[in-house]
């Protein structure tokens, strides 16, 4: 009889469907593919995931055989364009975790209902049967979560069941479930420091200069990222003296009311405002009138909207930032408690999967504020899929305008700890894999 | 015979004027106050730059007693506002080190001609000799540096001459005669780190989502900042891909044809764009149609407009970022060449003002590239008062989008080495000096 180990180290194809005998279970398993994907936009940390699954896997060879990733998220898996991780060496692997971006490619690409369009998950079925994947990780947000456990769902039905492991990414913290999300607590950490810092620069101007600074960032439903801002002051008079949140509906003539105060009282006023502030009527302040591809509202600039007010109304000197995809980006300001985190949960998929859990998510539970203490937890797809968290009342101050002391402890430990990249000349040193594509084995095409 | 220095360890208030005997020169010399005043925007190191002056002074308190700051620059002193630096820690001096902004705040108010205002002038020598002050350090860029001369010359007429050293400051680094401005470096980290990680953001999401990213950076009439971008990438495709300076009048047709050639060829379009980028006629992009104290343009938003025009011939997906205050505030970014040059040129600065010089401002000279060395000197405000050092045209790369090897050159050690400040709860620390006002000693007051 030949060990399970002992096969494994003897096969060198993984196109195979390997049988083995697990000495754990003493029941046969296929040796399989896994396919990971990210979606959506990118973070600071996806990568770090992404090194997290991929190191756990090559951890596991006797089960899982290698990990190809989708070119351009799941369209890859669609259009059968996939990579094979297994060509990166361990060091590029191990680079990730400090090379912002997506490195496969992610990809703003919602699979409709299945009613609506079952040809997309049957061709999804269909690419991962001709390449033995026998284990799906999906690295996104609510939209993600859903497509997840619908593959999981139509797999089994079409008789090559697939283990579909949900791994948590959003920038907008508005996963439910788990605590908090990989890659906000790096735009967390981004957006209080930048705050801190242009406060900083425009009270020590403000006697002759600019006396209003706003700074826009994202948040399209949630006001978690706005929230963040808010850590960089603490007492009365500090800055940011104004946050505005999707969460709170804009009343102008109180917004107007409090810059005014603030210039009146400490010479200055920093507002951080979210792209998602809305009016009571839910329109928001700035709406480009465009739609991304789930349907959303795409935003931007509600900073000159709320400069102008102020400008109007006052006539004081302004000047507004917008951080846009520096925020999502800013590897370099990374949060560390956020690299470990999202390290933690690539390297949890892959170990859920392996322990035959299917359609759940690894959710990070917060075991205690002071001293800040975290573990990874398990949680059903069906719990999280398609909905959102938004930043709960008790986080905003009565006043609508400021974060509670409680929104301080659930954030501070977010943003704590520093996570350097190595530089060279000056610049973060970043990789770039070599993405080989995975040979096609299909004759037919799929147009996404 | 009481020695110099023992004179100097008994005196107990600067505001005698005390003579003793210098030992160097056998000659007799005052013993004076300073005065320190930062002018214009501030930036990540100009409180690096204090600090060089502080510490530096304070070590020869033979020759100067105390360093009095201007409260809101140039203004505390007009108005008689300043504040007292001798208040302050060794500890705290040395945190300036790594706090942004303006600590003793900087005001934009340029004092005009003497044929103008000479009441302006009359009165800052009034105030100066009030208070015992013989030397005049003012940190800024062009236009403090005529103020400064202008100081110099008028207090000698009025028969109480001040000693006036320039020190420069400006994060458009457009100083003549010195290598490069303090200040500068640390934007240039900034602008060239974002560039980077929003590019590699970007790229990963091309196929489905945001084709051309449009990074907005300061720099009015010079393209020092927009040129540092170019550090991001190296080789053809890497982003960013076009970068629009001042200097290069802008050709919507060719800028509009190198867009889509970008999508066409590397799926993606990294633009970064100076606020001072402007038509051949000499109009800005995005004039904002305001005009500052010193009578310049105000602008801002040219990302928008340049975002416009891509829409509208394309319809591509575009995002924008507008890095406005936090590029200049950007502490946690900071170049370890700037923190050391603004600290150098502040210990300079002093040791100057006691070798008696006088009308001078302390350059950095570049020795080499490779290794990147260099040092200090000095050169006279005559040559660098009112001048703009303009990005030279064999640093714009042939087609005018890009930067040249030269241009790296230069720049590239100029953003060598990373200077991270300390982090308290995962952010910044900074320091809040106390501030404490010089008592008045003038009846008169002085509105400016």
């Amino acid at each position: 009889m030949v060990s399970g180990k002992a096969m494994n180290e003897s096969a060198d194809s993984a196109m195979l469907r390997i049988v083995f005998l697990n000495p754990q279970s003493l029941i046969f398993m296929p040796r399989m593919n896994a396919f990971y994907a990210q979606s959506g936009g990118v973070t600071a940390v996806i990568n770090a995931t992404a090194a997290g699954v991929i190191e756990t896997a090559r951890k596991h060879t006797s089960k899982i055989a290698k990990v190809y990733a989708g070119r351009n998220g799941i369209i890859g898996a669609l259009t059968e364009d996939m990579i094979d991780t297994s060509k990166e060496s361990a060091s590029t692997i191990a680079a990730l975790k400090f090379t912002p971006g997506g490195a496969f490619g992610s990809a703003r690409y919602k699979l409709k209902g299945i009613e609506e369009n079952r040809a997309e998950y049957e061709r999804l079925i269909e690419v991962f049967k001709a390449h033995n994947i026998g284990y799906f990780f999906y690295n996104g947000g609510n939209d993600s979560m859903d497509t997840a456990l619908k593959v999981s769902l139509i797999s089994k039905k079409m008789g090559f069941p697939v283990t579909c492991i949900g791994v948590p990414k959003t920038v907008d913290n508005d996963l439910p479930v788990t605590d908090n999300c990989p890659g906000f607590g790096s735009v967390a950490k981004y957006v209080a420091v930048s705050t801190q810092e242009a406060a900083l620069d425009v009270l020590s101007m403000a006697k002759t200069s600019t006396k209003v600074f706003i700074l826009e960032v994202m948040g399209r439903h949630a006001g978690w990222i706005a929230a963040a801002g808010g850590l960089a002051g603490k007492n009365p008079g500090d800055a940011p003296h104004i946050i505005l949140f999707p969460e709170v509906p804009f009343r102008k003539a109180a917004f107007l009311k409090r810059v005014k105060e603030c210039v009146r009282d400490y010479d200055y006023c920093v507002v951080v405002v979210s792209e998602g502030a809305r009016y009571a009527n839910g329109k928001f302040l700035a709406e480009a009138g465009t739609r991304d591809a789930f349907g959303h509202a795409q935003l931007g600039g509600v900073a000159p909207v709320v400069a102008g007010m102020v400008r109007d109304e006052f006539g004081f000197k302004y000047h507004y930032a917008i951080a846009d995809y520096l925020q999502r980006s800013a590897r370099h300001i990374a949060s560390a408690t956020d690299v470990k985190q999202a390290y933690a949960v690539g390297v949890a998929a892959v170990k859920m999967a392996l322990a035959g859990d299917n359609a759940v998510m690894p959710v990070i539970k917060r075991v205690s504020d002071k001293p800040y203490r975290w573990k990874i937890e398990k949680a059903p797809l069906a719990r999280i899929a398609n909905k959102e968290k938004m930043l709960p009342k008790r986080f905003i101050s009565s006043d609508g305008f400021g974060i509670t002391e409680a929104a301080r402890r659930y954030l501070q430990p977010l943003i704590h700890g520093e996570d350097y990249p190595p530089y060279i000349n000056g610049l973060p040193k970043t990789v770039a894999l070599k993405n080989v594509s995975v040979r096609k084995l299909l004759d037919t095409k799929f147009v996404v």
